[in-house]
């Protein structure tokens, strides 16, 4: 465990942060778009079932959240596998874990008093490695946020095939059209492609 | 001008980067949310009629941008005035201009090529200045976007009177509720105070 660790630092602050967690098992590497949320210094994830993410977890009681704002990753995340050159490794005590060599930064944790409910699981994470890449100043853009909202809806239109879904796809596609740049653009024809 | 300044090195990217702009006119300072459209190295905003910002911007010919992610100072900027503790003064070629404290960075820029019409004023954007204040790393958050969308809607709710923007408004609130921090939440009750 890293004492006095300003979680801060690394971008994870109070509420929920969106993060693109990676793990690993043999060889397969993974990565997709999980939420940490913090309470003061406390750390939690809920991973649902049947997803790599939580047989990863369950399987190793580790996971890398990377900090990233390209938008094409987290589509790529939330719909694919990302290709493995976009993964990096690192060895760390005798473990090897994996993160995203374009993430800003990263933290790896360990999974501790994981909770199994039917459908989900919920993990407390205890930090144990960090790394900062590089620090980006980036002006909020509508465009990268309507991404973000759009994924979330997608996969819910995915599971439930409710026509609703598409319709708050679309107006986060607007605002994508209106604020966003290139690569948002492209992110958003990536989401749609999809569908 | 600044020549081969890289606007990403300010967070300005393709699009529309959301900031808050400042100016002065005398002793008085003014501080308002304002979008930057970059189209490659292209700088443009459009700012409506009856604003301080407005006229300002055609009294004195410049402008702060400054990038900041205070959820807070974001609802203030959008429905009051900011304390004169918020901001700072420059002084730079024999003028002076303001930009606030807690930003991360912020760019002067010369408005040029202004054209107006009936309901705002279109202009160009030159940079003339820039600074950074700290370098911070943020994992996107679903809350502090919805208070930039809930502050959107607001606006046009207060012009408008009309009942769909309070309905988005309270669609905001509750990602806020869900995913912000704190700040988030504080900056949503003071959102809602001015409704």
């Amino acid at each position: 465990m890293l004492r006095n660790l300003n979680l801060d630092d690394f971008g994870i602050y109070e509420g929920i942060s969106e993060t693109i967690v990676t793990t690993s098992r043999g060889w397969a590497m993974n990565a997709a778009p999980m939420g940490i949320i913090r309470r003061k210094d406390k750390l939690f994830m809920r991973i649902f079932k049947d997803s790599t993410t939580y047989n990863n977890v369950l399987s190793e009681k580790i996971l890398v959240a990377n900090v990233i704002w390209d938008p094409i990753i987290i589509v790529s995340a939330t719909f694919s596998d990302l290709n493995d050159s976009e993964f990096e490794t690192v060895n760390f005590n005798s473990r090897t874990f994996v993160s995203l060599k374009k993430a800003q930064c990263w933290v790896a944790f360990e999974c501790t008093n994981t909770k199994l409910t039917s459908e989900s699981l919920v993990t407390e994470l205890v930090p144990v490695r960090t790394h900062i890449n590089k620090c980006m100043i980036r002006a909020p853009n509508r465009g990268l946020f309507g991404i973000i909202e759009a994924c979330i809806h997608a996969t819910r239109y995915r599971l439930t095939n409710d026509g609703k879904y598409l319709k708050l796809i679309k107006a986060y596609g607007d605002i994508v059209e209106k604020c966003g740049g290139e690569n948002e653009k492209e992110a958003m024809n990536l989401l749609y492609s999809y569908l």
